[in-house]
């Protein structure tokens, strides 16, 4: 994909966001983009190749937000950007003309996405590489339910350390008294500012880097030793 | 490596191909630069440091394409490109005054490989690097056998898929009749156009991306179901 | 972290290092960062994020020696760079003016570390982003004992092909004869100069593209064959 880039445009700066995603695993993907994106300066391309799909009659998409454009397989993996960009525009990427001479029907990414990124990087509008589209996929985000006493949501990403993330985002908590966190037949009590405030070995809840309750053990792995996993339910029960 | 490039030339663009051949697996190495090296730019350097022979007296090679300039020991990790360009002049690395001052035996990748890549950047030509080489090792291509019913031929690459890369090109199953792949103990039937064409756990035989005949599993590993390993035989079938 | 350099310094050139650090281990980024920093050009900036005290309150360190500077977290990962430069300046990163506006409690990397490395690029003296600080972590380097007949050191790192790699430099065995090496059980006779003196599966002792005494098996793992931990005793019994 970096020699098609770079072939189509020599000057660009290409970053790797993450070559770790597990195979074909469309909701990790999704999260990760979700993570990162923001922090990259406007006019940035986020291209996306976590494609199970290829080569079947998935739509090829070109999203357009107020600062960034992103090139994903029809798949959902945008499904943070379309919640988060009201102002999203949608296109189906179909302009053969600047696809690669010989399409290969199991790797768009560097046959589609990356020459298509490489035109886009110069210049061209995404109106010229296919038309808009609203037949997409747009995927479901999944939101804590809130209730007086409690805040229910789910893990919804483990990262390499073992945290898990929640999709309790910091502003639900924010003034609340955090009695317990409740994951699986362990209670968590209150909500830690660090990882240095339990014990070595101890769980503890706090909120990450990301913005949302995270479920972590100081100095070693939350998942093995809390033995959660992606969809796992996570109330917080508040005072 | 790159401390060392950038050192002598600030302002070029590096490239990772991949940090994940196997230990001092020059087949695997040689394979995955066949599959991407004509991507790059014309005026790439194409710089190979799977180097299991560093210290020995093996050569270090620079050979000049048509389109490219690659440095590599003398193992047969180029075994493709001399394969596929008859027009490839060698020469052996020994300009010692573009080494690093200090040359390990262990690490020729840093202080031989990375100056004469910078240098040769910066436009300074082969000739000037080194002088040229005959008696390079040309390595072996194991090329598909031809019969009227059925072509042999074999497992050369296992992606991190599980995919199993043969050395079966497109080019030979053009408008012919595949009645059914043969790999190990299991028969699969026709040739699929893209996973999807078989329910999900099932295998099936498509062109890859590379452009030979690959074994896979539709969303599984073809590795792990089919047992199959580097240089297994597969024989495809025609009516 | 790469999304907020660019986004404050466009045109920087970002290398990565390494991302295979294992979790928290804070000696094997010391190491890690020993054996690659003084290959890049003058005037890198580099930044590492090994940070398990993150959210404590631990100093975010900006050190400056005559070609570089180094933003790290106040927690011995710069022993060497301090070991190696008597002239270093400490500085504790203070300026939250050049923070990300958010900073969080888990990843400095993204929110102090990455904004200042990018200021720094940009011109900003290390004067500007905080106060001098001499109340930081030294880090213990560990050095050989040196005695008539022997060298004693340990094993201080191990490398991913399976190499230990000892804190016994090169100069102090030069003009020496080495009649073995004795690492646990195992004595390694006299020192090779490559892999190939030693037929394939035997253990070997050189010195390594660091500079330093290396146990190793040709073509195998030193570390599987041999058995050996970081922090094991090397002892070099010279003649």
């Amino acid at each position: 994909m970096k020699g098609v880039i770079l072939s189509i445009a020599p000057d660009v700066q290409i970053v790797d966001i993450t070559h770790g995603i597990s195979s074909q695993n469309v909701e990790e993907a999704a999260f990760v983009l979700k993570r990162v994106y923001s922090y990259f300066p406007e006019g940035t391309i986020h291209v996306v190749v976590v494609d199970p799909g290829v080569g079947s009659e998935r739509a090829a998409l070109a999203v357009r937000t107020k600062k960034y454009t992103f090139l994903a397989p029809d798949n959902g993996v945008l499904k943070y950007v379309f919640d988060d960009h009201a102002e999203a525009e949608v296109f189906r990427v179909t302009n053969r003309a600047i696809f690669l001479e010989r399409v290969s029907r199991t790797f768009h990414g560097r046959d589609v996405f990356a020459p298509v990124a490489a035109h886009l990087s110069r210049g061209m509008k995404v109106e010229e590489v296919g038309e808009r589209f609203s037949e997409y996929v747009r995927g479901e985000v999944r939101k804590p339910v809130i209730e007086s006493q409690e805040i229910s949501g789910e893990i919804i990403y483990i990262d390499k350390f073992g945290n898990g993330i929640t999709n309790i985002g910091e502003v639900l908590l924010v003034g609340r008294n955090v009695l317990r966190v409740q994951i699986g037949s362990t209670a968590v009590h209150g909500l830690s500012q660090t990882y240095l405030d339990v014990p070595v070995g101890s769980p503890l809840a706090l909120i990450g880097s990301g913005g949302t309750l995270e479920l972590s053990v100081h100095r070693g792995s939350g998942k093995e030793r809390l033995g959660f996993r992606v969809g796992d339910p996570v109330a917080v029960v508040l005072k």
